[in-house]
């Protein structure tokens, strides 16, 4: 009975038997996506959807992070889901390639927002949803993914159906049916990659796992075995999965240990190439008209994940292990104004990622690249990236974090107000009402 | 390109090239679902849905069918659903076993009372939702049902969203991307059968699929090839499919008319023996406590689908074959009187139940069953239902059709006022604001 075993566990699960370095890398998680949705939150995709659908808000009882909208705490989830993922900037666990923040604190802000929470229950709550999510997401990966789920959307309703109903209280058997609900809700499809429809999983997530918690604690019913049922979400949405990796070790291992969070806003599986092509920049200062050919070596996930060519757009060149070599080399950075329509379509870039060619090696582990620059008077630059900028053997430091934070904030507030909320996001555990974050993202 | 074939000929359909038949199925499939959905909107599933919801609703533009409530066009999206689905009484394509009309009626219904629109515009986008819908299904039906998915679910988001966006005059560039938007939405599964999660399904999909017309009408990007990309709904959701059949013969062959509407309130595999036991008990009147043995011989999906023993509860009786020959045998009937908690533990019911057995039999199609009744006094009666009330070879009349209405309208409004509103959906397509129906089904 998986289902009501993991039901069980988070239901009675205390905030005291939480160790330290789970509850630090819960705030590091709660740093790097608050700073996402700040810089996200002025991301087109944000207006569109307030014009197509904020008619439908209810009472504006709540706020979504960085945005002067008042709305109702349902459409608030979305809109932070959105906002928190738009940039691919968010954090990523690599053992499921999920975003496993964006789905459970957007919808957290959402009810903080229009609901008094402790910064204390906000956490315990986040770090629940967080484990939830993420092991179920363990339990099916890969075959899951492999199959063409986004994992950040199938698996993220589980987190924030389960971070909300930890924090409105419900019972085991409530909480079975919130899982119930998350389940038979789990959506969204890979074909979406390179629109803004990616965006929308975590946004749709949050909004969809919130509503299970509050129908089940109304008396919603749902089938009991959501999870391991033989129509339940494993094998339905998994040629083979593992359902002892939702159960075992539960409070004994933690997730968010494993957690990592991103130095370049694009798929993770392109950052050791970007990374390398980086210090070729700062190494060698060729000019870009000097590049003849770029040769990537790299994990036959990246082909399989980030091989679009052709591209026009920003969102595009997420995708494009090309345009992250590219840039890499010719600017010397990847920050979000290298994935704007304007960088995508930029001679020098253009040109040089037309002649970027990659090949998969399984002999090239996910966290490496081989790259070869070959110049015009024929010389031949080559790195090779052991262990990449941001992955487990290099977390970003907090004092990183803290840079990205501010380098994404400045999109949406003025510095004061960045540095206002990255202090309370740091002590977000420490705060009477965890609303106070969003309430002082709200841009002047 | 079958995402954008699709798109190009719903924006280019016109109502005159419709042919008569189908126009008239269509009001058939609207009369049956709006009495579903009045029968429906009593159901205890319908005030925990607002008791837990009802706090987001937006500005009360909309109503819902037969409730008192004034909601935004979303929520009543969401109510209707389960309205018209909760009871297992809705419409069936025997093609692909799903539920079509309540996914895109639901929206539908909520768009048209919030917004003028008229009954002809409003019966064109029916037709139109149903077809793309139903193609949908048709194109990953039998894997994708076989694989655990409701397909009243995942294919009713195609529905209501082609639907909606039909309505609002979506450019096909706009359609592909409500389709793909419909397609990241997709979900639902079966393992909520005998839960209040099965009748969510419908209503989240009306939902989500009008969600997904209005934010493509206001640029929301989605993948462009959401049916028929590597990462798609077809190749995501299916083992197999056969995506020509989306495209196939569009405008000549039309769904609607192989739509079946069903006589007894339970899933459509149970039919035939049902059936099959209220002509014995019409026929023999035999004594319930004389009933030694019930042997029933059916198509193997019968035992796949409706094998639930030990049955407590009313929605659990739905999906028990031996729970339908029991109440046909006893009762002669099998209304949704019949399907109540109080009937699944009526002891002379329970124990016919109990004597009952099943075996599939490949030999047996879907639409027949052979009935065994052995009596106590060692006489045995027997019966083969070779074409089972309600399916295609012996459809229920106009007559019956409106027989049904009553009986289930009755459940929520007086018999003046159910006269009213079926009279209004028999033609609907003539009235200068469809709306008009919506209204007329309030309660007073």
């Amino acid at each position: 009975m998986t289902t009501r075993a993991l039901a069980e566990w988070l239901v009675g699960q205390r905030f005291e038997d939480i160790p330290q370095d789970v509850r630090h890398e819960a705030l590091r998680s709660l740093v790097n996506i608050v700073g996402c949705a700040i810089g996200g939150s002025t991301h087109p995709a944000m207006d569109i959807t307030v014009r197509a659908l904020g008619q439908f808000s209810g009472p504006a009882t709540a706020q979504p992070l960085a945005r002067r909208e008042r709305v109702d705490p349902l459409f608030a989830s979305l809109l932070n889901g959105i906002s928190s993922h738009v940039y691919d900037y968010d954090d990523t666990t690599p053992g499921n390639y999920s975003h496993p923040s964006s789905p459970v604190a957007s919808a957290l802000f959402a009810y903080a927002s229009a609901n008094p929470v402790s910064g204390r229950d906000f956490v315990h709550a986040f770090i629940l949803g967080f484990e939830a999510e993420s092991r179920i997401g363990n339990a099916v990966y890969p075959a899951h993914y492999d199959a063409g789920w986004h994992i950040t959307g199938t698996a993220g309703v589980f987190g924030a159906a389960t971070a909300i109903g930890k924090l409105v209280g419900l019972s085991t058997q409530q909480m079975v049916w919130a899982i119930g609900l998350a389940a038979t809700q789990a959506a969204g499809l890979r074909e979406m990659f390179g629109s803004m429809g990616k965006a929308f999983h975590p946004g749709r997530s949050a909004q969809s796992g919130y509503a299970a918690a509050l129908l089940a604690r109304e008396g919603f019913t749902a089938g009991e075995r959501s999870l391991e049922g033989p129509r339940g979400f494993a094998a339905v949405q998994a040629s083979a999965y593992d359902l002892s990796k939702i159960t075992n070790r539960l409070g004994e291992d933690w997730d968010l240990r494993v957690n990592t969070y991103k130095p370049f806003p694009c798929g993770i599986v392109n950052h050791p190439t970007i990374d390398g092509c980086i210090q070729l920049h700062d190494e060698h200062h060729v000019a870009p008209d000097q590049i003849a050919a770029v040769r990537l070596r790299v994990a036959p996930l990246v082909m399989d994940l980030c091989n679009q060519t052709n591209i026009t757009k920003g969102l595009q060149g997420k995708f494009s292990v090309y345009h992250g070599a590219a840039v890499g080399l010719v600017r010397g950075k990847a920050g979000i104004q290298e994935y704007t329509d304007e960088a995508v379509n930029e001679p020098a870039i253009k040109r040089v990622r037309e002649h970027a060619t990659a090949t998969g090696d399984p002999a090239v582990t996910e966290d490496q690249a081989y790259i070869e620059v070959e110049l015009a008077d024929g010389r031949k630059l080559t790195k090779f990236i052991e262990a990449s900028l941001g992955n487990l053997k290099r977390p970003l430091s907090d004092a990183q974090l803290d840079t990205k934070f501010r380098d994404q904030g400045v999109l949406a507030l003025s510095s004061a107000e960045v540095d206002r909320v990255l202090a309370l996001c740091w002590r977000i555990h420490e705060l009477a009402d965890a609303g106070e974050v969003v309430r002082a993202s709200s841009p002047a």
